[in-house]
């Protein structure tokens, strides 16, 4: 299945139409670099124990905002979905009779395509953090990095 | 403390030049219900199991994804700290001797200031969720919600 027909409607779900106007902005402050390039390839939840290591590379003028970083065992990562449809409020994921809603799955096609992973912390160098537990695209936007106080998954 | 003097930067921290561009826009879903009008009262991490109830109201034309959702007894919630502001990289929330990377913190203040909380569901009435857990004043703007298959925390 390659990524166009990753975005066909399947029975059951439900597309809306999408309000007019945003009401926020984001930064791209960096880029994750992970082994899969075609969405089919990416594991359907990362593996903060036995995933391959990952990259995460901080854009300017971030990279200070690291500062401390290294003390955490555990980081939450936001990135941003840039390749998924944004309009579907049902679906059907694995093309059953019926569909689920958007807000009972952590499908990447959603109104804010905002992921949410918690990884573990392997190095720092400069701007750039090698973690376990990713599960997105090479080249996926980052949004954020946060302290994560709660276990892994 | 008001508001506006929390604004202030405090010793050791370092406000940065933000891009003159931003990279990808969100939609405010829904709007959070929650007992605190102002950020000192606010707690600071929620509380699932003895916090109180708070509301999730979700907009149109949205309010379908929430199909499924009374399954699952937790949820990730994904919000807009829309009262911070966003060039801090090293803060000192504390007034301390030194400052702390932004991404070593769950500060609200952040490049993107999207908030992240897991959150046990009570009840769900149409477009209207009642949870507990979360921290956030109210009528803050909801960006996600997500099923939640970790501990709480």
């Amino acid at each position: 299945m390659n990524d166009a027909a990753a975005d066909a409607l399947r029975p059951h779900e439900l597309a809306v139409q999408t309000p007019q106007r945003f009401d926020a902005q984001l930064w791209f402050i960096g880029r994750i670099r992970t082994p899969w390039t075609q969405r089919k390839d990416c594991p359907h939840r990362g593996d903060a124990e036995n995933g391959p290591d990952c990259r995460i590379e901080l854009f300017e003028p971030w990279a200070p905002g690291l500062t401390g970083v290294e003390a955490r065992e555990r980081l939450q990562i936001l990135y941003w979905m840039d390749r998924a449809r944004r309009d579907l409020v049902l679906q059907n994921p694995k093309f059953g009779d019926s569909a689920t809603g958007t807000f009972s799955l952590r499908s990447p096609v959603r109104p804010n395509p905002i992921a949410s992973s918690v990884v573990r912390l392997l190095a720092v160098d400069g701007p750039v953090l090698t973690v376990r537990g990713l599960d997105c695209l090479d080249g996926t936007p980052l949004l954020d990095i946060k302290a994560e106080f709660g276990a892994l998954p």
